[in-house]
């Protein structure tokens, strides 16, 4: 039978930086009984984005961070959105080179990550911020 | 019963810009009669792109259109595909930069985009040009 | 009745560039039997990533490849994780700005790609790799 199984995650970020969250979205897909099909996860924010990362140097994560901050760089004079200060606008930008869904098969009832990937939290925002990301999963 | 509904949307766009096209994938999304399941968003392009973008403030989407004509040029002397233009190439490149394709989750028989979400049709060319969008929704 | 299929594709790639794989991906598309529904193609690897791409002209990719190698300079001296080599970390940048998850509509039983658009496979390591994708099928 083909099954559809939602669930709301919620997550408290401390301000910019990645957060491993590859465990908790394969507890959904596990929850789900879902043996082969595909897992959606959805971040409901325009300022965080979700990404699949290297999981075993955590340098890989302070590169890409050092990466995005001088392609994107906080307070530039290019943007005129500075309600929220140096760091709104970028949050923006970066939300949208990295995205805020991202889909991953699920097989033999479990995530079917590749060994060196994880499913990281990227937080874009300096101030800590609470994260709701919806986890859909759908198979047979 | 599980459903799958798919829909044609066309577009036409004024040239280089975004168009939020939210309302009209919202409805497909309702017409499907999909309670719980996914909404994907497709677009049939590769001078075109979708976005999730922040849907309240204007200079939201000016400050992206400026800081995205920073980082891939029109006209630079970078490109050899120069065939249809100076923003023919950059488009292919802003296009693979920010993606055709996009999956939301569809939550109480409703799109859930989260409250500064919308979904945006990024025009990359700088004339008007008519695009094709397919938007399929799965769920029960 | 609603379908779940699924296969895994292994490309063998010669070191960066690349790969035009929209053939194998619309062969198990079709193999699924799947009359209306949602292509879902992933790689399981964090230097290597899937894109949508003008598939008739060449210098696009040649074009797009200068692009990225100006945007994230191999050997750069931004990054510490440098355990493989000079193209070790921004082969994992160059991934997550282009992404390793890819979804595609199927209409009236065949992959709905626009006339223009490729499914490329981008290898961002300079030495040759095998890559596994994983390609799930949905629809009725």
């Amino acid at each position: 039978m083909f099954k559809n199984f939602q669930q709301v995650l919620q997550f408290n970020t401390t301000g910019r930086g990645t957060s491993n969250i590859s465990r908790e979205v394969a507890d959904v897909a596990s929850q789900s009984g879902v043996h082969e099909g595909l897992c959606h996860v959805f971040i409901h924010h325009t300022s965080a984005s979700l990404i699949l990362c290297e999981n075993a140097d955590p340098t890989v994560r302070s590169d890409l961070e050092r990466f995005m901050s001088e392609l994107v760089p906080d307070g530039s004079r290019m943007f005129q959105h500075v309600d929220e200060g140096p760091d709104d606008m970028p949050a923006h930008v970066r939300s949208i080179l990295t995205k805020m869904d991202l889909t991953i098969p699920v097989t033999a009832g479990r995530l079917a990550l590749g060994t060196w990937q994880g499913i990281y939290l990227w937080e874009h925002r300096t101030h800590p911020h609470r994260r709701r990301i919806t986890v859909t999963v759908q198979g047979s």
